[in-house]
C-alpha cells in the first residue's frame, strides 16, 4: 500500500511493451504528472511528441494475462492555467454539404480558474463572454499494453484502451483493462479540463496535469473491453469505426459482465438492457470511435454482485 | 383552444397524405387512442395493419409547407394491462460472432400495473423475479406527411419523424416537426410503456394508449429535422443510417437552432456543443437510426432564446 | 407480343400506386421517352420535377405480387446532344480533411456525339483537351411500386427498385424486380449516357433519351431485391446505407438465387462465392447506396440453371 | 541487381520495426518462402504464429521517411498440394437475420493442382463435385514497417499495407508503399493460391509459397496509401473500416496520383473519374477492411505519365 511520487523523465507515442518506468503492487497509489496531448508541461515546455504522449508503463507485479487491471483515478488536478481547443467541430460530426462553411480549425486557448472551478474562453466571441464551463477534469487516453505484440498509437484505442476520451474517465472512476503482458504495462496522459460528449471539437480542453492513481490486480479474471464504474453507474467501452461496431463491442461486453458478476444469463441480462440501458458516445473523432454501454447502480441493487 | 375527442376507426401503415380524419387549429387538444405497434387495441383486438398502425392524420388548420408543428404530449395513459416485448437483443447490436448463441426473438409479455407505476414481467427468470421496470410512457412512431409526395413507411423514420423510438418523448415532452404539406397532417401511435436507449430489444414495452396532446404551429419557422425539449434539455433527432450519419444530421441541426434562436454563429455553437453536448442513441434498431443531439437548459440559461 | 408507343404527358417524383399510363402483357415491347433527372425533355424543354421524373407507370397484366417482373432494356437511344453532370466529387468520397478544397459542384454541360460513339466536355480544362468518355447508355433509375402502400422518391432506392445508378443496367441486360402490387407499376427515367462506378460526381453524363423495352412475368417466383443479368454475368443488388448493409443484402439475395435456380444450398453457394465472387459498388451517392454482387456466366456454366 | 535467396528462420506476428533479416539494395530480386495463415510451411511443419506470420524484414538500403518503395511480385509458387479456407460465409457479408442458418466456421481442405493450374475441393458436395477455381495466386498480406513507432498486426492494415487481401496484387503487380522508417523494413506472407472479391468467407485458399519479388526505391515521392499496378490498371488502396471511409481514403489517394504522375488537377481528375472509375471490395472481412480505386491505363494513354 506504498504511495510512489514519480516524475517522468520521457514519454511515449505509442501503448506496448515499452521499459518500464516504475515498480508497483496491487494496492499502491502513484501521483505523477502528464503533459498535454501535444506535449507540453505544466510550465508550457515542449517534453515529448505531439499526439498524446504517454506517462510511464508502470509496472503491475503480479499482474499477467488473462488477469484485470483496475485503475481508480483518485484525483486530477490541472497543473497549469492554460489549456487550449479547436474552433469549430470536426468535419465528421456534421452533414458532408455543411463542411465548406464551418469554422476554420485554429487553436483555440483557456483559462483555467482552478479555485473557481470553472474555465473561460481567453478571447470569447461577443455572445459568450459571461459563459464558462465548469471544471471536470478527465483523462483521455490511457491503458495497458496490447496482445500480440502491438504498439499501437495513442491516437487511436483499441482493447487495451487508449485513447478513449470518455468523459466519464474522471475523478472517483475506477477504469478495468485486459492485462495482455507480463506487468500490465500501464500508462496514462491527455488529461482534459472538461470536455462534451464524442469530443467532437477533436478536442476536450487540452492540458497538462498532475493524477494520483491506485491500483489492483483482479487474478484470473478476464474481460475482452475496458470497463469502468463511478459513483452511479458501471459501463464498458467498445473502441472501433463506425460507432455500430464500437455499440456492439460495449453491449457484448456488458453481456459478459452480468453473466460473470450479477449471474444473469443472456435472455435476462436482455431483458434488462432492454428497459434500462444506456449509450454514450464517447468520442466520434479519433480513428477508433468509443461508446459505453452504462447501467446505473440503482437498477443493478436488486441483484447480488459477486465481481 | 378547443379540446377534441377522437376516436380512430382506421389506421395507417404510412406516414403521408392520407385523407384527414379531423381539423383541429393550433392552440387545440386532442385526446385520442392508439393501437400496439401490432394493431391491437385496449381490449386486445386487431385493428389493423402490424407494424406500428398510426391514428391520424390529422389536419392542423393554418399549418403550411415552411412552417414548424409544435406538439406537446400532455398524457400517455397505457389502457390495457398487457405488454409486450422480444426475447435477446436484435441481432445488430451485439458482435456478429454472438448472434448465433443469442436467445430466440420469442415474444414475451408483461404486466402493466398502472397504479403501482411499475412493469413486471409475466413468466420472469428466476434471476429477474423481483425485478420491476418503472412506468415511463413514451410515443414510439409520431410525425407529420413527408415533403416530395413520399408515403413513408411506420418502420421508418425520416424528416418528418415518423418512428424514432426515442424515450424522451414522454409525458410533457414537446416535439418539433417541419411541416411539409398544407395541414401538416400530424399521425401518432406506437406507444411505449417504457424503453431503455436504442431500443436494442428491437421493441419497448408495446401497448395501446390512450393519448392526450395539444399542438402549435410556428409559422414562417423552418426546421429541418424533428427537435424536441421537456423540461430539462433541448434536443434535435437525426433520422438515417448508418449512426454516424444520424449524428451529423442531429448536430447540424443543432447548430442551426443555436443561430435561429440563441444568436451563437457556427463558431460560438461550437464551442459551447464541444463542452456541453449530449448525444442519444434513441434507436439502433430501425431501417433508419435515430440519434439526439442535447443540450440542459440549465447550459442554456446563460443566453436569451427567442424562438 | 404487341410493340407499344406511348408518349408521357406527365411524370411521377416518386414510384408508388400511381395510376397506370398504359396496360401492357407480358411479352410486350414498349417504346417511350424519358426526361432527364432535372425534368428536362428532348429539346432541353422543362416537362416537371426536379429529381429523376419517372415516365409511366405501366400497368403489367397477370402481374401480382410473389411475382418477379423482368425489364430487358432493348434500346437507350440519347436524344439530344447536351448531356450535363456536375464538378468535382460528392463530398462524401473523398477524405473529411480534403472537402474543403475540393471543386465548387457547378453544373457541367458536354456534347454527346451518336454517330461517333462518344462524349465530350463543352468546355474541358487544358489537360482533357483531347479526351472523350465512350457512349455507353444506360437506365439510372428504374422499378415497381414499393410494398406496404409506400410512396418512395426517386432520388433513393430498395426493395422496389429506383434510383440505383448502376452502369450495368445498359443496352442489353435484363433487370428483375419483386412485385409488391397487382400490374407491377413499372417507371424508369433518369438515362445516363456514361457513367464509372459509385456515381461519384453526384451523376452520370444526365440526357433525356428514347428507351426501348420488353417485358416478362415470372409468376410465383418471388425474390427480395433486385437482380440482373446481361450476356457476361448475373448480379443481385442491395440498396442501403451503410455500404456494408448494402452489401449484405446483395450477398444474401445471391445466396437466394443460386439455391433457387442453381440448386446450390448456403454451403455450396459460399464455396463458389468465396472463390469467384465481385462485388460492384453502383452508387456511392444517393440516400441509399446499391452495391452489386455479381457472378460470371462462366463460372456458373458448370451448373444446370432451372430458373 | 543482385538475386538474394532467403530461408526464413523465424516469422513476424506484427509489421514494425523488428531487426532486418537481410539488407537488399533497389534492383534487386529476392526469392523467399512464406508459411501460411496459420504458420504452416511447405511440409505442414507448424513454424511459429497463428495469424499472416511474415517472412522480413528486409531492410532495403536508401529507403527513407518521405520515399515509396515499389515492390514487384515476379513470382508466387505454391509450393504445397494442400490449401484450406472456412465453410460458409463471414457472419458480416450477410444479413444478420441470416446469421443463425449459415454453416459453420469449419476448417475446409482443397488440393492444388499446380500443373493444371486448378485448385479442387477434397470433400466436395454433391453440386460441386466437377467444379474446380483456376489457380491465380496473390499475396494476402505485405507491406512495411508504419509510422510513429507502431507496431500493427498482421491481422488487419493501414497506410503501411498490411492485410488487404486485395487478389490484384498476384503475379505481375507492382505495389507502392509509403517508406516511414529507414530501410523500410519490407515483409510478406499469406499467400493465396485464389481468393475471389471481398474475401468474403474469411480466407482465400491460404497456402505456403515460394515467392519472387523484386524492389525499387522512388526517392523524394511521398504517396500516402497502398497504390499498384498491373498489365492493365493502375489502384490506389485505402484500409479502414467503414467501407465508405476505406473508399474515401483510395478516391482521395487517386486524386493525388492523379495529380503528380498525370498532371490533372482535381477539377479535370473528377471528371475523369466520375466516367472511368473501378472500385474493387478487396476485403470486407479484417478489421480494417480494403477498397481499391482503379482506373484502366486504356483510360489513361492519353495522358502523359511522369511518375
Amino acid at each position: 500500500m506504498t504511495t510512489h511520487r514519480f516524475a517522468p523523465q520521457r514519454y511515449h507515442a505509442t501503448l506496448g511493451a515499452h521499459a518500464p518506468v516504475l515498480r508497483i503492487a496491487g494496492g499502491d497509489t502513484v501521483v505523477t504528472t502528464t503533459v498535454d496531448a501535444h506535449g507540453f508541461d505544466h510550465e508550457n515546455v515542449h517534453r515529448g511528441g505531439d499526439t498524446n504522449p504517454m506517462t510511464g508503463p508502470f509496472f503491475v507485479e503480479g499482474a499477467g494475462p488473462g488477469d484485470t487491471l483496475a485503475v481508480t483515478i483518485r484525483r486530477i488536478r490541472m497543473n497549469r492555467r492554460m489549456g487550449w481547443t479547436r474552433q469549430g467541430l470536426a468535419w465528421n460530426v456534421v452533414d458532408p454539404s455543411r463542411v465548406r462553411d464551418m469554422p476554420a480549425r485554429e487553436k483555440i486557448f483557456w483559462s483555467i480558474e482552478d479555485n473557481a472551478g470553472i474555465i473561460r474562453l481567453d478571447n470569447p466571441p461577443a455572445a459568450l463572454r459571461e459563459w464558462s464551463v465548469p471544471l471536470k477534469p478527465m483523462l483521455g487516453c490511457f491503458g495497458v499494453a496490447p496482445a500480440g505484440g502491438e504498439f499501437i498509437s495513442t491516437a487511436t484505442s483499441g482493447h487495451h484502451g487508449g485513447n478513449m476520451d470518455y468523459n466519464r474517465f474522471g475523478e472517483g472512476a475506477t477504469a478495468y483493462f485486459p492485462v495482455a503482458v507480463e506487468g500490465a504495462l500501464f500508462c496514462l496522459g491527455d488529461a482534459h479540463a472538461a470536455q462534451g460528449d464524442g469530443e467532437i471539437a477533436g478536442t476536450g480542453i487540452e492540458t497538462s496535469a498532475e493524477v494520483e492513481f491506485s491500483i489492483e490486480v483482479k487474478k484470473g479474471h478476464a474481460i475482452n473491453w475496458p470497463r469502468g464504474e463511478d459513483a452511479e453507474t458501471i459501463f464498458t467501452v467498445g473502441n472501433a469505426r463506425p460507432l455500430e461496431q464500437a455499440l456492439q463491442h460495449a453491449t457484448s461486453e456488458m453481456l459478459d459482465w452480468l453473466r460473470q458478476d450479477f449471474g444473469l444469463d443472456d435472455a435476462a441480462a436482455s431483458h434488462l438492457l432492454g428497459m434500462h440501458v444506456r449509450y454514450d458516445v464517447a468520442n466520434v473523432f479519433n480513428p477508433a470511435y468509443s461508446v459505453a454501454c452504462r447501467l446505473d447502480k440503482q437498477v443493478l441493487a436488486a441483484f447480488v454482485r459477486r465481481g
